[in-house]
């Protein structure tokens, strides 16, 4: 068919935006966790950025306006949330590295709050995504803390990943279906 | 015992602040999770409150400063973590009301929250102070959520509450122990 030039040019973008779209893997989860809250197949949220107010005052309107603010680091992981009647938290990072996840990447505090939830029994893990392999894994608490507590080294290879995780498959809707991997894992019926 | 004037006053002011400190519900809440925490009994946190950031940037020291950013409404309930193994989550609301809980106080969405962590039989209730009649109740979701369905009404009166919910005593260091009365309304052991 035929087209004016202008439409078609705005087709075609549109569809190279879709296929190349490089959502974050936050934009991912956060679809997904949607799709799981809208299907009533679990209630996972991100905590909200803590964020340290300084200056705050009411604006013409009557709105309190933040004037002066600051990024405070985490003291958790930062989504939880219950799936299957199971309390669930896991913590969301990319990396740009081809062989290894650098652990600069998780404060000492969400270490911590990861072995506390292990320790409680909670479904606890890491999604790690190599964003230059296009790879997103699920690496179980239990596996990830076996591995800072017999290496002092500041990174995970990716071939401990790999071993120990579970690549997630891309999906169209669901574009990290994590739970999937939660289900086999966990052994969840 | 004779004591300096001096430390005598100390004494008494320190007994007086501390009697009538007038801690808010939240502060109270926060050194009750913290004390759950240390004594390694629940990981149970407040969430950050949601904030959107308009305008950011980077301060002469390399630091991102927020210059314009708003509040914005929650869509979970502002507590939830971890106790025995089972989800938790709850709001917490206090009111100067002596007869009834304005039901204003909590959000649409929050509601909608509540809902789905009761169906998914997670623990799930408010926390409700009256700030004159200092007095804190745990009212259960299921309470609260029949409340709501079998009554057009903007308030939940105080009778209601003391009916189906429990009251919390008020501790020292434990300031709102709301996990004694979860124990026993959930029948934890």
């Amino acid at each position: 068919m035929n087209y004016p030039n202008g439409i078609k040019k705005e087709l075609t973008t549109k569809n190279i935006t879709y296929k190349n779209r490089g959502m974050t893997l936050e934009e991912d989860l956060n679809q997904t966790n949607q799709y799981y809250i809208d299907n009533d197949i679990a209630y996972i949220y991100k905590k909200p950025t803590p964020i340290k107010v300084v200056k705050a005052e009411y604006n013409k309107n009557g709105y309190r306006v933040i004037k002066e603010a600051y990024y405070s680091e985490p003291s958790t992981t930062d989504y939880n949330g219950i799936y299957k009647g199971c309390y669930i938290d896991y913590e969301a990072k990319e990396t740009k590295n081809k062989s290894y996840f650098p652990l600069a990447n998780i404060h000492e505090h969400q270490i911590k709050h990861i072995r506390h939830i292990d320790k409680e029994k909670g479904i606890c893990f890491l999604i790690i995504r190599f964003t230059t392999l296009n790879k997103t894994y699920l690496l179980p608490s239990k596996y990830f803390l076996d591995y800072i507590d017999n290496n002092k080294k500041s990174s995970i290879p990716l071939s401990y990943i790999d071993e120990y995780g579970y690549l997630i498959k891309e999906k169209y809707v669901k574009r990290v279906d994590y739970l999937e991997i939660v289900d086999k894992v966990w052994r969840l019926s």
